[in-house]
């Protein structure tokens, strides 16, 4: 089969073996996403070689389980050892000894067939189609914000970062009916988010007064943090989405002073991103600026790392 | 009367007029405490000049209330506006108009006297020493890490840094009958905390495997929050107690992937230190290292800031 791999020879369209793995399903993948962590990964994040890619819809080739078989499922991209206490209590995302699909000891999706254990998949409602059911990983990545803080409509809340990550993680935190503002640095995804009805600001031109319950940062950015600390108010909460490569300067003290609270946050439930995609109106066909082939995979990244490029998808 | 006062003259025992205002209680400082607050605002820390020292315990020498005349008391050090949100929901602590004794804009307790609302006071009880007493603020402190993660007996749990912040911490978190390790470099420190019931360990031998449910961070150096980010498990909580100045060094992603949670913590409550400085057996007396009249205030600072100092005391 072709996949499009990381590897020391750069990145490239190659030939490879059909991804076997013992006990798990094949899944012939029929539209892949790019994230920006695949980017960051050719930047030397997670150290990862391999088939690129974890965001995907495709169908059940071959399943352990053979009623998946034929089905078109979406998949969790952390698979467990099984065995530990993270497993046991049926979380697998921080299993020490996990893989994670083209992050972590394991062949990522842009490629014509990817395995993942059958426990991981979900099956896919047929009013989803597939160009929505592409988002169901990086939306329920959005989604866990949710799962972190508390949000009420009282609330005045900020997400900082306009690109893929920060649209999404706005158009989830839009369904609690808070104050919300998308702070950004792109004229035209401000744009396209104030369509959705979301509230928007330049960040040259934002007033940094200390003043936000809840602060996401989903910039990628290492500045994202810095800007995060002077939004959030004295007993805040800032959220941190985005992971990139390299360290970021620091001042502690006004964490300790504002007593601010601060959470990292990773992968979210499939189901509840599964709900979302199925309300009417909730569209993302807007965040979606182009489809190449796999057989273009090297222009598709090409593309994808444009500054402010939207979701960028790769059919096999 | 006198103090010790920091200014462009650097640190200096001075004559100062009595600091009254309108409205607050004066009252006469018996014995007050150094904290690493103070060495870190001559370092440049809070921009502040004027009279320092904010641990304290004295006697109420005038009130606008004057049942509190003759009563010995500890206070507390923010004093708010009144007028703000905070304020009214009767928290001066994030007022952002607040000034704070010997911090921001009002002179502080290593002085014959200092001046704070009325209602900033709380009469000491008699079976509680000065030497005790003047332990009220940093155990409160100390003790606001229990208002912000909720510790229980099954818990592990690692205070990063052995000195006088830390061993105040450890004493705390012990009351939870968790499984704690305090952490530190200084071997003479490290037996004083195991003389009482504490268990320790050198940071030098420590092997950092991300196996602690809690962290609480209390080193006062830049090093202490990655050490910290190294010991907390996944989902696990950083508590921030240290408040130093100048920039850190950090990779955020263990942050994100990790899903860890950072909380920055400041002042507590006085009840709940006044409280456990009441329980027989609560001996803080081991912590202090030395006791100076005012008029060897500038000694007494000196000998503050030699590394792996304990408490030193200084009375009017």
């Amino acid at each position: 089969m072709k996949a499009l791999r990381w590897g020391e020879a750069g990145l490239r369209v190659e030939d490879a073996a059909l991804p076997r793995r013992e006990g798990e399903a094949l899944v012939r993948v029929t539209l892949a996403g790019v994230c920006s962590t695949d980017l960051h990964i050719m930047r030397g994040y997670a150290g990862f070689s391999g088939a690129l890619g974890h965001e995907f819809v495709g169908v059940v080739a071959e399943s352990p389980d053979s009623s998946l078989d034929g089905r078109r499922v979406v998949g969790e991209i952390n698979a467990g050892c099984g065995e530990c206490g993270e497993c046991a209590a049926g979380d697998a995302r921080h299993c020490p000894r996990r893989t994670v699909l083209g992050i972590r000891g394991r062949d990522g999706a842009f490629a014509e067939y990817l395995s993942l254990p059958a426990r991981n998949l979900h099956i896919v409602p047929d009013d989803i189609s597939d160009r929505a059911a592409v988002f169901t990983e990086p939306l329920a990545a959005a989604a866990a914000v949710l799962d972190q803080v508390e949000i009420s409509h009282c609330d005045r809340v900020a997400v900082i970062g306009d690109g893929k990550l920060g649209q999404l993680i706005a158009r989830v935190v839009a369904t609690t009916g808070c104050g919300l503002t998308l702070i950004g640095r792109h004229e035209e995804l401000l744009r396209l988010a104030a369509s959705a009805g979301i509230g928007t600001e330049r960040a040259a031109e934002k007033s940094y007064d200390r003043s936000y319950d809840v602060v996401i940062e989903a910039s990628g950015s290492a500045s994202g943090f810095q800007d995060a600390i002077r939004l959030v108010r004295p007993r805040g909460t800032i959220i941190l989405k985005s992971t990139f490569h390299g360290a970021v300067e620091i001042e502690m003290w006004p964490i300790v002073v504002n007593e601010i609270k601060i959470a990292g946050s990773r992968c979210g439930r499939f189901a509840r991103a599964l709900d979302l995609l199925g309300r009417p109106g909730f569209d993302l066909e807007p965040l979606i600026a182009a489809q190449y082939p796999l057989s273009e995979g090297v222009e598709a990244m090409r593309e994808a790392a444009r500054p402010g490029a939207l979701k960028v998808l790769i059919a096999p």
